[in-house]
Parts: C-alpha cells; structure tokens; sequence
C-alpha cells in the first residue's frame, strides 16, 4: 500500500479534481458579493502558500488569522497547512490582551487580520513588533501587507508540503472559563480521520449533494471541521460574512438552497422565532446540526415541525477537533422519542474510544444511570496541550473531558454536567444541567442557567437565574413545574429574573461571572 | 493526539462496546442455523486469537483459511489479525495444485478450513507437512485440530496486537487470467481507512441502520471490505453458507429484512428472475451493490422498477482493497439518466488518487471521450505485491489498473476495456466492453462475451460469442441492432451461439479459454 502521509492538503487536490466547479460563496450583510469556484480557490490557495512562503514562513512556523467567516479565511484555511506552516486561528472575541497573550504563546510567524480586528490586534502586534503582518480587506497601514498582493504575486506551491502526518497543521487556543488559554494542536493525521469521520452515514454524513453553510465561526475548533469535510466531498461552502443578523441567514438558506446548517441552539431559537414570524422556508436544509449546549425538547420539536428540518446534535470540544459523538435517532422512533434521541449527545464516533470513570478514577458501569467523567482518547483526540500545559487535563493519555456523564447500554451518551457545574449539597450532588433541562421547560422561560451559592447548612444550595420569555414569567410556577421531574431538594432556593445571561467569547453561558454577581447581591 | 496505530482490530473493540446485541446470523441451505451478538463474537475472537499464538503462530506469520461464508470465517476474520498474523483468505475455486501454489508462496503459519474442502487442500497440505490444519466444521481427522476446542480452549488475548499500523493485516491472492497468482498484501492502516471509507455517504453509506447479506466471497477482496465495515458501525451482519441458491437469498432477504446486498451481475439477474416468477418482496433491501463487472441497462433498470430496490455500482480490485469507485446517481435524475450513471463505474473514493494515461504513459485528459489506462494511488492501493513479484505492474508507486478508462471533466469514471482485451484492426482500436454492452441490449441476448480473433488482413477482427435467451436469438437481428450504435468497422465478423460463457474461478468471463476454442474452431 502507498505510505504517503495523510495530509490535509489531500482535500485541496481532491476539490481541484473531483470538484472544481463547485462554489464557494461570500455573503456580506445578507447581500452575495462573490462567486467562485474550488478550481479558482486551489490557484489562490497555492499562490498564497508561495507568498507566505516567500514572506520567511518556515515548516511548523505557526502562523494566526483573525478574521471572520470569508473566502479568505478558507483559503487560509488550506494555504497555511500546504506552506507547511500550522493554522492557527485566534478566537476573535478574546480580549486584546489575551489575543496578545496567545499570539506571543504561539510565537506566531505572521498575523493576518480582517481590517475591522485592527484594534483588537494592537496589543499582540506591540508585543511581537517583527512579526509581519497582512491586512486581509482594504488598504494597508503601517507597514502592513495585502492579501490581495499576496495572492495576486505568489509563486503557487504545488503539494504535498514537506510535513509527517503527525506534524501539527493547526493549532486552536480553548478558552477556558478559569485559568490562561491553552493550546491544542491538530496533526495532520488528525484532521484528515476526522474529516472522513464527518463524512461517515452514521455521522454528519456531508456529502457532495451538500451545500453547507459556515454559520460556526472560523476561528472555533476548526469550525466543527465542516469546511474540510465540503472540501473533501466536494461540496458548496457558503460563508455569511462579519456577523450575520438572523433575518440574513434565513434568506441566505432560502437564496442558496443550502442543505447543511451548524448552530448554537441560542442561535437556532432565534432562527425559529424569525422563520414563524416570517414564514421563511428553510426545508432545502436536509440537517441542522446543534452543537456548543444541550438544546432544548421545545426547540428541537421547532426545528423538526415548525420548521420542517431535521435536527441532529452534535458534541465534542475544542479537544477533540472537535466531533466527538453525534445523536442520529432511530428512523423509527416516534417524535417524542426522537426529540429525546436528539437532545442526548448521541453515539460516539467510529475510531474514538470512551470510557466513564468515578473521582477515584475506577470504570464506572454503562447502564444509563451510573455517572462518572467522561475521558476521550483516538486519533482526533488531544491527548496534551500545545507546549504541555496542563497535564493534570490528561490522564494515561485519555483526554478527561470535565463532562460528567451518562452511557446507557446501547452506547447512547448522555452529558448531565460539567464537573465544576455539579452543586454539593448535603453531602450529594445536584445537577445544574439537568436541572436547567427542566427549567427550559416551564412556562415563560426563554434560557436559565443554574449556578451554585454557598449555603451555611447545606454547603451549596442552587439558584435560578431566568430570562422570561416576552409574555413575562412567574417565579413559583417556574418552580412549580418542577415537580415530579427532578427531586424535591434539588429546588433552586430562589429564582432570579435576568434581562439576559452574561456569555463567554465563543457564547456560552458565563456562570462565574453570574456566580460573582450573585455573591455581591447584583442580580 | 494520541498516537496509537490504525490496526483493524480497533472495529472488534468498537463492535462488542458499541453494538453487543446486534446479531451474527448463519444460514445453510435457505435454514437458519445460529443467531449469535457481537458480545458473543468478541468472546470467541479472543478465545481463538490466544490459541493461534498457543499453537506458535507468531507476528507477521501468515495464517490461510479455505472456507466459505459463516461465523467461524468472520471470526478469522478478526482473530488473525489479533494474534498478530496475516488472515490469508484462500481462494477456494482455485485448482488444488494452485492452492499448493498460493499456500507455499504464502508460507502460511497454520491452515484453518471448511471439512468439505480438504480435497482441495491435499496437495498444500502434502507440501507443509508440518503446517498445523484446523478443521472449522465436523470431527478433525489425520492430527487435525477441532476449531471448536481451540475457541472453547483458548486464553483471551486483549488487544491491541504487537503490531504498527503499516504492518499487513490482510494477505489476499489475484487470480490473473495469465501467469501465477500475484499476493496482495493488505496492512492494518489500509483496511482500517478502506472500512471507513465504505461507511462515507457518498460511498456505500454503510450504516448502523443496516442488515448486511455477506453473498461475496469470503475469501475474495475482504469480502468486498462489508465485513470490518459492518463491525465499525455496529451493523447486523447474515452469512448466507455455502453456495446458497438463489431461492435461498431471496428467502434470507426477506426473512431477515435485510438492507444491503453486494453481488455480480450475473447472479443479480438471477434474483431479478427468481422475484419476478415468485413475488419476493426484497424492497427491505436500501441498496443492491453491484461489482465484479459492468451490468447492462436492462439488469439496473429491472433491480431499479421490477424489485423497487435501489442499484449501484462499485468498483475495484483485489489490489485496491478493493473499494475504489461507487456510483451514486444524482437524487434528481431521469430513470434513464440514473441508470446510465449507474453503469458507469462513478466517483473515485475520497482517499485515493487516479491518472489517466497513453501507452507511453503521457496524461490523458479528463474529457469523457479520451481514453487511457487507469492508474490509482492512495493508502489503500497497492503499490507492490507480496514478495515484490511483478514490478513492472507499479509505475512509480502509481498502480496499473490494466483497465482502459475515461474520466470525464466532473470527475465519473467509466471502465471502457481492458487493456489485454482491446481489439486491433487495421490500427484501430474496438473496444470489446463497448461491443458487448451494445450486444447485450439486442433481442434473445442473455449474456455475451466479444474477443479478438487474428486476422490476415486487419491484424485482428471482433468476435461475439453469445449465450441465447429462453426465446432463441438471431445472429442477423444481433448484429443489426449494433447499428447506429457503435461505428460500422466495430461489428463481429461472426456470431457464435454458446450455452454458457466460461468463467474464472472469480467468475469473471474466461476470455482466454474463449479464444482457445475459438482458434481451435471448437465453437
């Protein structure tokens, strides 16, 4: 058999071939402003490659993006890795000190940046003054380079590049709600299981009748790895643009017919309200995959019969590139059922393998009901941190995941907390996922989060906080809706009504800064 | 990333923890005969992994099975590999003195076979009289050991085996029309990407939803890869026995609702004739995958609106793991588009690579007219054989498919030839597939082969060699209805009436034996 390396670039070569008149498109405020095909991509992304080249980037150089869901991060996306350089892609809603922190971590080779992010790149580019740095939009300043130069005066590279398939070719920074940002490098060998993996039946199952929306932001574990998986079955990408507005997104999905949509269940409440508002016909879609938190029953139920789309979630972390599991239902489940299916993490991917352990780190049984941490381990699977950091995150070489979870006998995963999330009280433990499930539920709640507070007798006691729907909500009925779902002394204390719940940079909910607030009384 | 080797024993972890109540069931003579759970299969894996290695079979040692489709074959399948070794699946049609052949080329370890195959294996087992034999069925004779014992008796072995991914899990023999059976050795990495492969949705989709009937051969091209796929994904998977006929595949397809049935042309026209004269209801069936060679119109038309089941096409070769192309029709193409899509040969699987070249091995274009050999690459192709026999079918790592081919400009393959079967006249070439696709669409053709026969004048001239339909056939009514069809100096000089197309012991048209009788007016 040939021994050559798997690569990531093998995808460039595979969308020239097999694929180059498929599309790739550029939304900008709800309006197309450009068309264009993989044939054209694989000539700027090799023109690219050269440049970079040129510009003094080197084998396993790291070299970060800033910028937002465009064709130039996609060629990026692909130039980078063939310039034998790693990908790294900065979250783009750090803070300016932490983009400078993880920058000056990665000791980045270049810096290229939509002009829009200039402020928040000044610290990084104080920091690290020799560094080059491109502008991907616009005209120059201060000694800055042009994208469009770039690609325009770049010899083209042509593949593979001179990397082992256990080289890195690209590197995400997970930012963690305690302690410093912490890197994970992606190999190439990684990326290139993982990308199979999204195209597997049992899967995300993307295939070459797919047109894929990029609504995940580029800068996000790989953008859950869709763009790769387009490139590899040939599929059209559509990339929205800075910020979309969800009116934007409806009417991209029914301009382009697209078929494949990734979101945060956040997102996708608010896809619904403007789809019901507007009657927007988003059936073209053939599944829209929920990921980031656990989705609600109600909106799940939307998304399939409101809105006449299949839903699907899948789970996994930045760790973990990040498809880890995937809930499929089974074709013959009656809509409850599948609406449950669909809000469980799902089956673990093919090529990962798991395994539940209690605090002491002993197995903890498969039988649905038993919890115990979730450990991660497989070719797609950090098994350390960029430059070692954390080793305590890592066990025996299995990721542990921080996610406390279920496993029932047929292989169904069932993620019920986070680890820091669980409340102690009275000696057992309280689950603020499960408890924020049934919360979700009770009328008038749009989103709740549950925190813990200390509490003299009981240690920790939980607490509510509750953003009311547009009709308003009533605190005893929240409560009172409880009843019978979850036990009695899991009862959040007291319910807090919120405008809106304080999120992180890649939007999940910010329970430090809720639990801060609730310690100083500001609610 | 945890960098653990791809070895294939990784789908007989993924099946017991993933799927341990999904079923093995074995069928002898349209009888069900033994319902079996993979937790039981990994059990017995084991059991007989330990006691290969008991009975000093060592890593890298070739192990041979001569058997035919049943649980004890599967388990092989497995347990080889898990002891370390190389499964060596012999191919039971050959002649005895050609199984002596391929057992001593091979230098196998241990031989492990069916009770009604020990004729065949005489002569092998004569030349390695000290080559332990294990006989899988029925009582052991002549210091044979019992299968039986060895899977009652055996010390579990846990995986993973002493193994790097790049070392051969898999060792199977070409049974060329011309000179010695060439070895093909398959290693762990190969087949574990050719299993995931086989999962993708563009490809065969093979799916935790299916119910896979194993009619291939077991011991031909890893069962066209369905075993170790269905193992991946936690699919039922039904062992049809020996030579089942074709009443007794009907029967198990509807019995057992299965949903995915690969199988030769031929043998597809007789489930086709069987439903039609008895109603067989075989729509459980989600996909009928034909391989081996090229099916007519009619064949994929009548599996298409007769059974009301949907048709493929995969393609390959025992050198290509052998899972190479799969034709899947667009979704919104006319029945007779969808059909001609499916007799093209289709999409080349992500993962590999092909070219397309001249005799002098100049590229090809990818136009859909031009033709040229097919050369494929990728971690799943050969590009060697076993013991580095017959080099000069390598080019440069690029594999020789001997195929002549198109490709045309949207990446579909369509087989046209093969090389050695090109007809040359007067500096022409004629394609003899092309003669006989159009000749099997004349009235009162049931099959045909076309061969070069010499000729004084024009160097060689076409001849077709047809096998009638139940009604008769026509010489000048068949090759009338080449007209328009194929250009005037293509049609066979002559028609030759035959009762049966002799075959390989694959079951591929023997078209060297045609040409003897040809030449030697035996006709």
């Amino acid at each position: 058999m040939s021994g050559e390396p798997l690569l990531v670039t093998a995808f460039l070569d595979r969308a020239r071939e097999h694929a180059p008149e498929r599309e790739i498109v550029d939304y900008v405020d709800g309006t197309c402003v450009r068309r264009s095909t993989y044939r054209e991509y694989d000539a700027r992304v090799r023109r690219l490659a050269g440049a970079l080249v040129a510009l003094g980037v080197r084998p396993g150089d790291r070299v970060a993006t800033l910028a937002g869901n465009h064709h130039r991060h996609l060629e990026l996306y692909l130039a980078i890795p063939l310039a034998g350089a790693v990908l790294h892609t900065v979250n783009l809603r750090l803070a300016p000190d932490e983009i400078a922190y993880v920058v000056g971590h990665a000791e980045d080779a270049v810096l290229l940046l939509d002009a829009a992010l200039r402020p928040a790149a000044a610290p990084a580019r104080a920091a690290r003054p020799d560094m080059p740095v491109v502008v991907l939009d616009g005209e120059p300043e201060d000694g800055e380079l042009a994208y469009a130069d770039l690609v325009t005066g770049g010899t083209p590279l042509d593949g593979p590049p001179p990397r082992g398939e256990d080289d890195l070719a690209a590197l995400c920074y997970t930012t963690g709600t305690t302690g410093a940002p912490k890197g994970v490098g992606y190999s190439h060998k990684a990326l290139y299981l993982h990308t199979m993996a999204a195209g597997l039946a049992d899967g995300h199952a993307i295939s070459r009748r797919d047109r894929v929306v990029h609504l995940v932001a580029m800068f996000h574990a790989n953008a859950w790895g869709v763009p790769l998986a387009a490139l590899m079955v040939g599929a059209d990408q559509i990339l929205p643009g800075p910020s979309p507005r969800i009116a934007d997104v409806a009417a991209i999905i029914e301009r382009e017919r697209a078929t494949y949509l990734g979101m945060v269940p956040t997102l996708a409440v608010d896809l619904v309200d403007h789809a019901r508002r507007t009657g927007a016909d988003l059936r073209s879609l053939r599944a829209l995959v929920l990921g980031g938190s656990t989705p609600s029953r109600e909106l799940i139920r939307a998304i399939e019969e409101d809105l006449g789309v299949p839903a699907f979630q899948g789970w996994g972390m930045t760790e973990t590139s990040p498809m880890a599991t995937f809930s499929r239902p089974e074709p013959d489940a009656a809509p409850d059922e599948r609406h449950a299916e669909i809000q469980a993490q799902g089956r673990l991917l093919p090529g990962l393998r798991w395994r539940l352990v209690d605090s002491e780190g002993a197995p903890v049984p498969h039988d649905g009901v038993s919890r115990g941490e979730l450990l991660l381990r497989g070719p797609w699977v950090a098994s350390e941190y960029f430059r070692g950091e954390r080793p305590e995150a890592f066990l025996d070489g299995w990721l542990r995941t921080g996610d406390v979870a279920r496993i029932d006998p047929d292989g169904r995963l069932r993620v019920v907390d986070r680890v820091k999330d669980l409340i102690k009280s009275g000696g057992e433990w309280i689950s603020s996922l499960a408890l924020e499930a049934a919360l979700l539920d009770a009328p008038g709640v749009a989103d709740v989060a549950v925190i813990a507070v200390p509490h003299e007798r009981w240690q920790e006691r939980p607490v509510a906080v509750v953003v009311p729907a547009a009709e308003g909500v009533d605190a005893a009925a929240v409560l009172g809706a409880l009843e019978g779902r979850v036990p009695r002394w899991w009862c959040p204390d007291r319910v807090v009504v919120v405008d809106a719940l304080p999120r992180t940079s890649v939007g999940k909910v910010d329970k430090r800064a809720l639990r801060a607030r609730e310690h100083n009384g500001v609610s």
